[in-house]
């Protein structure tokens, strides 16, 4: 059994925002982050499978199967995009990094065939992650 | 003579776009940043300062001094904003890296005293970034 | 169920010394680190927590509150200090990355509220790390 | 109990080949890697070991002795070299990622006192890596 | 006048033998990497264009136009490739970063058209780096 | 002519503190790093040598003999100390950044022969650092 990790980035925008909160407490809950506006960061996204090495091939999963699901289930819909308006998870959800996280889970999961997701990790900034293992 | 610089860094987010292009031209010279919904960066500042070493102190510039300038300059202003439109200067001028490099530059040169601006890099992304020197 | 992490860096200077070794064993068990006057590093902290996300802010812990736990227990504390002789835990305690990660843990776990502390990580160096999960 | 990390370094070229496959299954599954001239990379190694922190010493293992451990089973072998043809493992095993994690585990384990092996992380690029935890 | 630089990376093998040297003379001043089967790198590439920033579309350089001759004209030809075999530059000269950078410079000057090419950068590791400026 | 540079790190303590001034401007000027019992930093220092390349070596410089000097005549001094009080060039100079600098330059520019000293840079954080090139 081995965990295989892959990195990728995307550029996005995002703001925070409850329609339930007053503006003082979307203020003062939200901060800098409240602004409608939007602002952006690099993020950085790092998914982990594990599985057992295939003995034929020395892998645990496909590479080049792995990027390409991971580009065409998160980063074609995530890159340069604001996500509040243009990811439908983010319609009612607000994309904290935790929320992100959970969202990429979803949209990986089942995509996976040989390997089994373990982890989705999403970087905010250099100083700030979340990991995700799909626990209820 | 000795050079001295700082990081920082802001997150923003901006779009390219040219009013005086086709729609085509705009999507063609700028791609994916001609999403008008903006998408977003972590940026990273670096500030190089040059001067002669104060034989008291042993600092060629102060460097709290130089960091309160730096914030009350740029990351105030830029940090959490959508370039476009809510710093001054994208108003009219596209946030390309080099732009904003030049921008930062305008608004540091005439701010620090002791020391004299060398050089601002912004790194856009880890793979991107643009250096002024203030050369015309 | 999510894990959030938070990175900070302290600079603080530290020796390794047991008055109930010879000179020849601190000599021998603790290398250059035995020197007496010190030496420092730039040690990176990262603060692990787990929780449920809030369905209406999209958190699993306040960020602001979560830094300034860490800023007031262990960086007001730590950073810009001779660890064994300005911070308590260390009077007896000889700190080493591994007793260093155990003092945050101590110092960070009772104060956390709505999230749960679930790993410390403290870097001395890029190349050497310890992991503290509470465990006894 | 504690979890203590170390990194270390080193280059060395491979390719993927297995001569069970016809040339078309070997350039389909491995793509550019299967050039028999080899290609490399800076491998980044994490070795973690678990223990309890030694009250005299503070330490969970001896770093120097880790150190030696690692250089003289993994890094003398492995640096500067052609896994395919100089490290025994790779005569019959594909030098994957995950087979050389796997390798490394099986090269450490077994000569760690103090402290037990936890785990076995390789970076073959910044973007890619491996955890072998020594799970069948 | 602004200066913009992207990053990339390759991976390729090399080894160092002048057939001019004796096999001592070989072994004592090129070390470890004189092994006639290879060792690897990650290469980091950098490459540092100047000129004027075009008032219309904000781009001193159009981003795409580099990346597609940094990909036809360098890492085509280098990435997964042993060096010294594979590419026509080094049948005669030894593949050191020295020889790297001139390389790459030579391949690219040419070939730039609205910027002019400052200076090439390659990384070999972390820790050691070469600049090409063009200069006899 | 390619310039080459070659990183190594030094874990070093210091604190700033100039006799001459009272109490109240050694506070007010050197903020927490006035701190007697002294603080400390991983410190990375970058040398850059230039020169022509060896058209046998393909050299600029030998590796091995750079790192040697690099050793001898900085990181033995310096690495593991309290610079104020174990380095004589820091008995009278109080030890910033720009002063590592400047001393780390007159310790290698007489000591380097096929190559000339070009750029000394130290790190005293990633987010702060010092270039010197010798200028008066």
């Amino acid at each position: 059994m081995v965990y295989l990790t892959r990195k990728a980035e995307f550029s996005a925008s995002h703001y925070y925002h409850n329609p339930e909160f007053t503006p003082e407490e979307n203020a003062r809950i939200f901060g800098k982050c409240n602004n409608a506006h939007g602002h952006g960061h690099n993020y950085t996204l790092e998914v982990t499978v594990k599985g057992t090495v295939d003995p034929k091939s020395g892998f645990v999963v496909d590479l080049k199967q792995l990027k390409e699901i991971m580009n065409r289930e998160v980063l074609d819909a995530f890159d340069h995009r604001f996500l509040n308006m243009e990811v439908p998870e983010f319609a009612k959800r607000i994309p904290t990094t935790e929320n992100v996280a959970i969202a990429i889970w979803q949209r990986l999961a089942s995509k996976l065939k040989a390997a089994q997701l373990h982890r989705v990790r999403v970087y905010e900034t250099p100083d700030l992650f979340v990991d995700f293992y799909g626990e209820a």
